[in-house]
C-alpha cells in the first residue's frame, strides 16, 4: 500500500501578528513544521501550535530557521556550521518543550527558507544540521528536498531522512527545483500539479521542465495553509490521492 | 553530613560579547545557572557552557529570563502567567537540547533577574514557572529564594524545591532579603558573609538585620564569577565549609 | 472655526506579518502616529509609511514604544528616566529620517502603550519623554492623554501639548480613563461615543461615569483602522464632525 | 599641508555589555564611527558616546549594519537594495538624534561589517546605501574603502565620499585588500604598517602584496580601540604622522 505524507508550515504567527489558517489546515495534514520563535512564532505560539497538532493526531515536527524575524527567514545568511548546529539543537529543544508538555514526540525537523535552500545545496551546512540533530535524538527525522545534499549528510550523519516534493514545482532533469526566476517554474494548473505528486508516489517519476522522464523520491508533501486557495488546492491534493489509493500518514510511518 | 550547593549564573555571553569568567568559576562551584538565550547567552555559547560544565562535573540549570537582552532581564515585565509558563518552557526546552548532546540531565532551573525576583513576591507568576517545569519534567527543581512564593508554588504544583540563600546579603525578620536601597542590605565583610552561611547551613538560622535569629533553608549559595575578587570570596565561602565539615554537592544530591 | 485633529496609529506591520487597513484609513485622518521598529514596525515599513502619509497630505509623528516586539509594546517594563529618554530620541531620530527623506516636517510624538499609559500616570517618565523630545526639537509635539502627568511634563520641558480624547471610552470625574477592568469602561454605542466627541470639542465638556459634567481638552481624536468596523466608526466620527461644524486638521494647526 | 582623519569604530557596547575602551581611544582620533543598535550599541551607549565624542571634539558618525546582533554584524545577508536603504535611513536617523540632542552635525556614514565588504564589491548595495544617505543629507560623507564599489557609487549618487585605508593590510595590485585567508594579508609589523600609512598620504602610493607600487587614496586610517596594543598602535601612527607633518582632522575637514 502506497503511502505519503502531507507537511505544512504551522505556528508562524508573533505575537499580535497573525499568519496561516492553522487551525483549517490542521484536519488536512499528517505532519506540521512548526516555527521555533526565531524566524516566527513565539513561546505562546508554539505551546498552543503543539497542543492543537496534538489534538489533531498530526505529527509534530520543528521548523528551524535564521535569527532574522524580520526577513521571515528568507534571506541567506552566512553562518558557520558550529552556528547552524547550535541553532538547530536550539530551535528543536525549545519545541521539543513543548512537545514533552503534550506528550507527544518530536517527529522531524524541517530546516526553514533560506537555511532550508543553502542547506539543500550546501553539504557542509546540511551536514552541521544533521549533526545537531543527531547530537539531540538518532530518531528524529530530517524532512529535507528529496535528492539534495541535505540526504547525503543524513546519511553521512546515521539519522533518518524523508524526501519532501513539491506540488506545484518544476524540475530539473537533475532533480533540482527550476530556480523561481525561470519560465516553467511553477505548475499553474493545479489538476496537473496533483497528478504530478501522485506519479511521484506511484512510480516514483515525475517529468522534467525539459520533458524527460526522471526519478524521484517522495515521502512528503509540501503543503501550504495560508489562505482559501492553498486550503482548497490542498483537498484536491487529498482527493487525488484517496483516488489512487494512496494513505496520508505521518513521516515517521511513510519511512517506517 | 551537612552539605550545601554553591550555584553561579554562567553563559552569559552574548555573541561578540563576553562577560563573566567561567573557566575559572567552574572548579569551584557544583550547579550551573545556564542562561538561554532570551536576556543573555546564545545558542553557541549555550553549546560551549553546557559542554565545560559537563565536563566538569558541574550539574546543569537553566536560568530563563525576560526577553530582554538590552535590560539583561533585570527589568520588571508585565507578563501574563500563560506567556511566563511558555517562556520557561521554551528556555528550559532549548538548554535541554544542548544537555541532550552532552549526555546530561538538566537539574534544575533557577529563574533569572526581574523574573526572579517578581516570582519570589507573586505567587500566581511562581506558580505559571511552575506549572512550565512540571510541564517538561516532574523532575527538575526549582532553585529560588528560600521561603519565597516560589517554594509555596513548587510544592503546589508537586515538583522539587531548592532553597537559594545568599552569603553577603541581609534578611528581614521575616525571611526577605533586606531591600538593596536600605542600609545595612549588603553584608560588606566579607568573613562575616562566609561565617553567616556556615551558620544557615549547620544551624538553619541567620541573624535578621534588626539582630533576631530566624529560621532559614540553605540548600544552596548563591556565588558570582564576574571578577577576581568574586572568585576569591567563592574560595574563601569553600574554605569556611570545608573547615566545618561542610559538603559541596550538587542540587541535586543536596536534596536528595 | 472649531477644530479637531483625527490621529491613527499606523505602519504597524512588520517583515512579512501585516496589521491593519493603512491605506484605506489614511484618507480619514489628519495625522499618524508611525511606529518605529521597536514595538512594532521595520525600516521598510515606516520608509513605505511615511512615503503614503505624505502624499496623502497626513501629518507624520513618531510612535515609540518599549523593546517588545513580542509583546507589541503593551507590557509595561521597568524603564529608568536615563532609558526612556534615550529611547524615545532613538525611535524619534529613526522615523525622522524617512521624514527628511519624504520632505516632511515630524510633528508629533505619541508614546505606545505600556509607554502611554505609564507617562500618563508617572511625571518622571513622563518628563524623561518631553526632554527627550526637547532635546532633538523644541518644535515637535507631544500628543498624550488629557490632563495627564504627560501635560504637566510637557509645560515643565517647554514643549508643546496636544491633548488625547478617546471617543469610545468613558472618564472618571477626575478626567482619568475608567479602567477596562470596570463596568461602563467602554462605549458601545457608537453615536453616542460620536456625539461625546463632539459635546468634548464644542463645549469642553464630558459626562463622567457618574454622571457628572466634568472639564475636558480635545485637540485630537484617537482613532483606528484595523479593520472594517473601526473604519465604518471614523468615518461617522467625521460626519458628525462636519454636522456641528468642527473641521479636521493635523494637530500642528488645531493648537496652532 | 597634508592631513588625513583617523577613525574608529565606538559605541559598540550594549546593555551590560561593554566592548572597547571608547574613552582611552577618544583622545586619538578625529572621527568616531557609532554603532546604531543594530549590530552592536544601543540607545542609551548611542547617547552617551555621541555625547562624549562631541566633548572630546571628536566628529560623529553612523555606523550602520545588519539586523544581525548576535553575529556583530559580521556575517553576510541577502537584503534587497531596498532594505538596505531604509536601514541605513533608520540607523542614520537614529544616530542623528543623538547629534541634534548633542549639538554636533552627523559628519559621516560608514557602513560596518559585512555591510561594508559587500557594498565594497557590490555596486547595487553600494548604490542602495548612497542613496538612503542622499536622502536624508546631501551633505553627509560616506566613509568607504578606497578605490572601491561605494566610492562608485557615491559618485553616482552625488554624495561626499571619503577613501579609507588601512594600516594593517595588504592590498593586491588592483587596490582591493587582501583577502584575510591569503598569506600575507596582514602587516605585521607596526612599523611598516605605520610608514605604509605615510606613503599612502604623503605620495598616494603604496606597494602592493606583489612587490609593485599602486595608487591609492587616504583620506582617512581605520585604527581601533579595542585593547591596550591597538591604543599603541594608534599612538605610533600618530606620532609617524606628526614626524611627517601630515595633520589629524576630521574627514570632513580632509576632503574639504
Amino acid at each position: 500500500m502506497k503511502s505519503v505524507d502531507l507537511n505544512c508550515d504551522l505556528g508562524e504567527s508573533f505575537g499580535a501578528y497573525k499568519i496561516g489558517r492553522d487551525e483549517d489546515v490542521l484536519p488536512l495534514i499528517s505532519s506540521a513544521n512548526i516555527a521555533c520563535g526565531w524566524h516566527a512564532g513565539d513561546a505562546v505560539v508554539m505551546s498552543r501550535t503543539v497542543k492543537t497538532a496534538a489534538e489533531a493526531g498530526v505529527a509534530v515536527g520543528s521548523h528551524p530557521g535564521f535569527p532574522d524575524l524580520v526577513g521571515f527567514g528568507r534571506r541567506n545568511m552566512n553562518v558557520t556550521p558550529l552556528e547552524a548546529k547550535a541553532y538547530v539543537q536550539y530551535q528543536m529543544g525549545a519545541l521539543n518543550a513543548f512537545c514533552m508538555a503534550n506528550g507527544v514526540k518530536l517527529q522531524h525537523v524541517k530546516p526553514h527558507g533560506a537555511l532550508y535552500n543553502m542547506a539543500a545545496k550546501d553539504e557542509m551546512l546540511a551536514t552541521a544540521i544533521c549533526e545537531g540533530i543527531a547530537s539531540v535524538s538518532e530518531d528524529v527525522i530530517l524532512l529535507g528536498l528529496s535528492g539534495s545534499a541535505m540526504e547525503t549528510a543524513a546519511a553521512k550523519c546515521s539519522i533518518k531522512f524523508a524526501s519532501e516534493v513539491f506540488a506545484d514545482r518544476a524540475y530539473e532533469e537533475d532533480g533540482t527545483l527550476v530556480a523561481r526566476s525561470k519560465p516553467g517554474a511553477v505548475i499553474t494548473d493545479e489538476n496537473e500539479a496533483a497528478n504530478r505528486v501522485v506519479e511521484m508516489i506511484s512510480n516514483g517519476t515525475v517529468t522534467s521542465v525539459s520533458g524527460r522522464k526522471i526519478s524521484i523520491k517522495a515521502d512528503s508533501i509540501c503543503v501550504h495553509g495560508d489562505n482559501e486557495h492553498a486550503l482548497e488546492f490542498v483537498k484536491l491534493i487529498r482527493a487525488k490521492l484517496y483516488e489512487n489509493g494512496i494513505h496520508i500518514k505521518p513521516i515517521g510511518e511513510v519511512i517506517g
